[in-house]
């Protein structure tokens, strides 16, 4: 078993044991998982680009946090979708290898549609 | 390697291709994480929950598009900051134990602070 | 001078008196914007639609002062950028009636392009 | 009148033309208007803070057309739940003034509770 369907197991246990499933929609899980992507924007909101490559341990603290927080209802949310999140990544990294083919997107941020 | 591991290099190689490094800073790392968490939302935003439990082939494809993106950013993101993402969600799963004892959470959807 | 003028004169002065203009870039306002916008989406994350039709008073209380940070940083990101966002707002509209005309669009949240 | 209640009766009028009150719960403006938040963001996560202070002509375009969207969901979301968006602005400058005194906040981006 791998490290995130021990993780989805956990997360289904522990719903089942608060009778949380009522409120565990995709639709809600969607917002908790923005809602907590907003809570990481905010650790880097005031800090440069550079401050943010050597953030303090209370920021490092902070985002691993948020990035758990992500993490976690990502999973739950691909568990009550049936989505394999890790091969929805798979799918995506071969989808974006042919969006940015390396000689049109090296050293380019533009997106795909702009290459 | 888990499978994590197994993206984070992946990852790693195609921002190197890509002389991409220079972009990923851990800010703008996360505001790309934000957005790609819009992009789910937009997903479910005019369903129902219950039309969210049962979503059409067109929802679900693009759902698993976009926690493919959240994901990717989220390792990505997890990588450069030297965080372990599976190491901090049991911190916070541990964390959540404490802060929703089952005796207080069931049925109840309330913030640990106002239970 | 219209309200949201004087808002942003209120916020021009309130940002230069604490030297903040380094910090108010437009890309970190948006950051902060979406970082308000996502502890909106917490208020309403555990509601039922219904629910959110009648919030408590506390529910209320609390989407009114993230509606107000959102519209803060609004104002603010739009004097950064030399927007007017009533202008922007009038512009959208006329386009919002043309992608969504009424015969087609009666009782039907589709997006413009599957209408 | 003021603009936003032009802008709040013209919203009235085209969400009761087209049938779309049954979709305009505020938990789903919320989320609409998180997510255009997060298109916002991405018209920024690529650029650094010095670009963002001189976007191109399409970037601010861009920008523009976001922010209208976020305003308007706004507007909507606060005629839904009968704030008035001005009123919460206003109560908010008191607070931050308060939490941000001059002397302690002077070019400093720490959050009030850090101060």
């Amino acid at each position: 078993m791998s490290e995130l369907q021990r993780l989805r197991d956990a997360l289904r246990d522990f719903a089942a044991a608060r009778e949380w499933n009522q409120f565990h929609s995709p639709k809600n899980l969607a917002m908790a998982l923005s809602a907590e992507a907003g809570e990481l924007l905010e650790t880097f909101q005031w800090l440069t680009e550079v401050q943010s490559r050597n953030p303090s341990p209370e920021a490092l603290a902070a985002a691993s946090e948020e990035v758990a927080d992500v993490l976690l209802y990502l999973i739950r949310l691909c568990d009550q979708l049936g989505i394999d999140p890790i091969a929805a990544a798979d799918r995506k990294m071969l989808a974006n290898a042919a969006k940015y083919p390396v000689d049109k997107a090296r050293g380019n941020s533009k997106k795909y549609t702009e290459l």
